[in-house]
């Protein structure tokens, strides 16, 4: 597998463009012809475009996406849905293609209606700049963007087993994972693989729960996130293991922009988690952990509190036992054992205190902690909480 | 029922001190020959001194609390066992009482030794001062603060349904609900009912899930946790519904005052759903509100945010739609409907949302969720979320 360029429009065929103005941002990808499957938000209350796209997945099948930011079309009841209706059909219209193969992603404030008379001709500004280039996938991440501060796009190529050569690109953007009035995590992969709906949809489920699923910045969860993969085929070739790898890699690198682009973020972090009794074990101690607003503002002060990191697994719901839990901070090149199967290694006055310290000054930081019970393994991905999360959320304006 | 002064000490022959030294205190509360119980954290990183009260509670009965703040003697290890055995054997021999008679509860950092050479002589100071008045309750409830930063008391009378008059006081301390280094819930609760320990546990039970189960400043859980119920039997009196009804009433108060000294709050926020499928969805509806950091964020920023109330309500897990959800905003004698049965109200522009801005302006705000699905309520008490939580969690180094 290598890294390559391109995002979205390193897959053949894939067309791409963005368009925006003031607040307000349109994407538009096209992958004609594609088996495709998504994977939304579990909120109880549905952005009227996630109905619509859940509707349009039925047979499997999609040709294009149609996304905007700068509002998330949701609680808007039913002229929201003609709205969202009215954007995939302008799509259709222009492109020639079936309404019911176009997909629709909203984000950004609640409860308002869409400003049609901005948003169409958006939607025709960015038809018209579409193309399969490198700079589109770009123009169509940055279209997306709310309040996060840099566009999420990443691509690789992988050989199958049978030496067949297949690509996978995707865009994503975060910020607030969720803020429900400027945040939503939507992402939409391409690739150029052969496969049936089936095979993409249990393919999308495997690699999003072990990525997306792991990312936390504030706990909030939005109410149109929206994951969509669509494979045009034009490789020829079949589903395998390495396929799944590398979808696995593209949806893990694009989790962690995310994460790395959380709203006030100054730290990344990532928690790892080995030796829990299952995999539902350690994706819950992993997730306590970058969850904690006690863990996440210790990171953003420095400060190397293992403490908190311990009760956050005490409290996760995992089996554990204080007396085997190791716990291992690191940095770049440099890492320490904060707590070894279950003493405290980190007293003060010690040099490895002093370690641990300069490792928390960091910005990518890793945080590995051994249950010590068994086999369960699990990543998650964080930011600390700082005064800028505060800022940005409390000065938003309704 | 009426409220009384006296806090611990409302009830007769119950005898209250404390004394500070630096960053540690001491509250000794003694109530001799009591029925007992008491509700521990959940978490599995447990502190010495719950897992000696635990045991000491096996047979329903104490006579004293001793309790420290400063250090929380958690993953101490074995020396930390052998302290919290010291502070308890301290006060069984200078108050001549049975050492399994004797509670332990301790706040403060985790993972460091209790430094008994301050604790030793702070227990002998607290037990001379020991009396029975209105002052002696407070300073036992100053002594266990840490970043609280008022003392927490409470006490009723009430008539019982055969006319006899019993008292029921208590003192807490919270502020992280719970900060594992500076934080830990604890609650001390004295009564002079008649009652097994049976009929005890399970009036405290039912009292705690509705009351400190239902406080939310930061969702992280202590390591430490503890509420504890004293019953000396001394007005002859034995528990009916009346006395039920009191202690949640005395409970819910003490919750309400952990809330509002929330770390670094500046405002209240209650938040009482109703109409729900169930209590379970209903205390779920209600805690995802209080916990929301985007909510807690929007209230820091006095923005009347209800995209954001709707959003958590829906992703808590309780029954809801959208459709016929009502949302009400209140403080002090003002309240607006800002949602009605799936219809926004307070578009921008309208009077009605310069009315919900002016509340959101209050200390103490009022958030009323109507789910209109059945009978389950509940009500859930928190905190915003403002640039000193992060300050007081960023700053404090271990």
């Amino acid at each position: 597998m290598k890294i390559i360029k391109g995002g979205i429009c390193a897959v053949r065929e894939v067309l791409a463009a963005g368009a925006c103005e003031d607040e307000y941002g349109i994407a538009v990808i096209v992958c004609k012809d594609s088996t495709a499957s998504a994977v939304f938000t579990s909120n109880r209350v549905v952005a009227a475009p996630v109905k619509l796209t859940r509707e349009a997945l039925g047979d499997g099948k999609l040709s294009a996406i149609i996304a905007n930011s700068g509002n998330a079309n949701c609680f808007t009841g039913d002229h929201g849905m003609e709205d969202s209706k009215t954007m995939a059909q302008e799509v259709a219209d222009k492109l020639l293609l079936d309404v019911d193969d176009v997909a629709i992603a909203s984000t950004g404030i609640i409860g308002r209606k869409l400003p049609m008379n901005i948003i169409k001709p958006l939607i025709g500004k960015a038809i018209e700049r579409l193309e399969n280039s490198s700079k589109a996938s770009t123009y169509a991440a940055e279209a997306i963007m709310t309040t996060d501060t840099f566009s999420k796009e990443f691509s690789v190529e992988t050989e199958l087993k049978n030496g067949k050569i297949v690509r996978i690109g995707g865009i994503t953007k975060g910020s607030g994972m969720i803020a429900p009035n400027m945040g939503t995590m939507l992402s939409f992969i391409t690739t150029d693989i052969d496969a049936t709906p089936n095979e993409l949809k249990s393919a999308l489920k495997i690699a999003v729960e072990s990525t997306f699923n792991m990312v936390v910045i504030d706990g909030d969860e939005s109410t149109n996130d929206t994951v969509v993969l669509m494979a045009n085929g034009s490789s020829g070739a079949n589903i395998d293991e390495n396929f799944q790898e590398a979808l696995e890699y593209v949806c893990s690198q694009l989790a962690r922009m995310i994460a790395k682009d959380g709203e006030g973020a100054t730290k990344f972090m990532e928690v790892e988690v080995n030796g829990a009794s299952n995999t539902k074990d350690a994706r819950s101690a992993a997730k306590a952990v970058v969850s904690s607003s006690l863990v996440k503002t210790a990171f953003f002060g420095a400060d190397p509190n293992w403490g908190r990191i311990i009760a956050s697994v005490g409290y996760s719901g995992a089996d554990m036992d204080e007396n085997i839990i190791s716990i291992n901070l690191g940095s770049g090149n440099k890492t320490v054992k904060i707590v070894d199967s279950g003493v405290v290694n980190a007293h003060e006055g010690t040099r490895l205190l002093e370690d641990a310290e300069e490792i928390m000054k960091g910005k990518d930081i890793k945080i590995t902690i051994d249950i010590g019970l068994g086999d369960g393994t699990a990543i998650a991905y964080g930011c600390d909480l700082s005064y800028d999360y505060v800022r940005i959320n409390a000065e938003y304006s309704t």
